[in-house]
């Protein structure tokens, strides 16, 4: 099954005439997980169609305005169309303490659960555990504590391992039960737990990194993403800019995608000085071809 | 001079397609003044081409998501686009402590002074008393405390008092410069002050009332408004729902237009219910043909 990405904002702190603030959903089926909230997010997933009570984890990457403001609106939303379900909100420490004050404020206690998950990720750190999906933090290189997250999606088929194959008898119709996730009770009754029998093959994975400055070591955080976004918020005109900033660069962006392995990259969080970034598309290109422009309403599926 | 009122949000608490959140801004010429600041208030300021450097006041209504989450992403902006003029806030009491949360959340401190002046008005109160306008608060009948405002600007050329001039002699050179505001020194030496001698015309009056249900104490308060912004969130199809919720229907916003004698009547705050609401437009006219309904970019000069 694909994953369905779709950029919601794509421009940096400055919103423009036609990119809204930073936001991405990504649809892997099951659920919808929300990567950062800039002011306008709900209006832009009205926009773009999506459902908002298919949203069940939201992650922001760190706590500069352009990047959470969006979050007090999405939630009073949510709340007003009576949502039930949990929703999970990852973050680096003090947003919680911050949406509580603010819900307080407007008089509003939702009826439905809200799991705040803080941490500051120094390296990469498994952070949601779900059914068949796992998203982990890594740790990005901006003025204040930024974390990248990594989702990947593991085959629910469970492939059993093969020297577990070779060194016990196992019965056609026991292989198809452990395939489907049962545990196994070889013929003297002896149980060996799912988990330990098989092999989860890894299907998908997404990488989302912005905002940082260039940093090499997140590349064996990401490698072999499918689909990585990575910020450019300036092009090699701005070098020095992107450098003081703690911002990246396109052609930046493009060695963290080559050095990665990664299939696709993504890049956005242009500066608004920018009214045309096409340059920015050329400068990636020439070091990693498969170079994607984000734009408010891009979808990419993968 | 005329006034301009362009209205950026006119829907309620949920944004629709075509509609925004609460906000509007009057350009009183020395000034602009901010009424709400919903969930994207900067990007329809942007889209209406105002600049964003001639607001001096936010008059927020009251502390409901709808009506002021947009708040922090305009100090943001500000901050970034290196203001640094004053910026007055007036609201109900516990905006403040919340901004600054966000403020230092967000590790910005604005280099421009904020006065924040918060209010629960219980009565007609001036809490702005400016060189050529002054703003009045007044309480209007919502779920929890919420505030109406009243601007009213004052000519500055100021008439005489009749009876200073029967009483006193005054030539003509003295009359033209204590009409052009110099205080008057008799032939005795005696000071009057200009505004002990003076009387102040009021050249223009604009009320904002939202959100409240049909409070006819008003109507003293914002009596002889040349425009009056008065809520109608439903018709008279929902007036029971309007009654509950503590909001208004159309004819009630006419109602307290008549009672009130105002010049004009624009409503808004439409439930996201309503696709289409001229409905709401004929029952207002029934009882007070100068309504007008406000749509996201509407600009009205008074």
């Amino acid at each position: 099954m694909h994953w369905k990405l779709t950029v919601l904002g794509s421009s940096s702190a400055l919103p423009s005439f036609d990119r809204m603030l930073s936001a991405q959903v990504l649809d892997i089926n099951s659920s919808m997980l929300l990567f950062d909230c800039g002011e306008g997010t709900q209006f832009q997933l009205k926009r773009f169609g999506v459902r908002l009570s298919r949203i069940d984890y939201i992650f922001i990457s760190h706590l500069h305005g352009d990047h959470f403001f969006g979050i007090f609106g999405l939630i009073n939303t949510f709340i007003m169309l009576n949502r039930q379900k949990k929703l999970c909100i990852v973050s680096p420490p003090g947003l919680k303490s911050l949406i509580i004050d603010v819900l307080d404020m407007v008089n509003k206690e939702p009826v439905f659960p809200i799991e705040f998950i803080e941490i500051a990720c120094q390296s990469k750190t498994l952070i949601v555990n779900a059914k068949d999906f796992k998203v982990y933090g890594f740790p990005l290189k901006h003025s204040i504590q930024t974390n990248g997250y990594l989702v990947e999606q593991f085959n629910r088929n469970h492939r059993i391992r093969p020297d577990f194959l070779q060194s016990n008898e196992v019965s056609f119709l026991w292989r198809k039960r452990i395939q489907e996730g049962e545990d196994f009770i070889a013929s003297d009754g002896q149980v060996f737990k799912n988990t330990e029998i098989t092999v989860e093959s890894k299907v998908k994975r997404f990488a989302y990194a912005s905002d940082t400055a260039y940093e090499e070591k997140m590349v064996t955080d990401i490698a072999d993403a499918d689909l990585l976004y990575h910020e450019a918020t300036f092009g090699d005109d701005l070098a020095e800019e992107a450098f003081k900033k703690k911002h990246s660069t396109a052609s930046q962006a493009a060695k963290i995608a080559k050095n990665a392995k990664a299939a696709k990259l993504l890049i956005g969080h242009f500066s608004s000085r920018y009214r045309d970034v096409d340059h920015l598309r050329k400068e990636a290109q020439t070091i990693f071809p498969e170079t994607i422009l984000a734009y408010d309403g891009l979808e990419i599926e993968f």
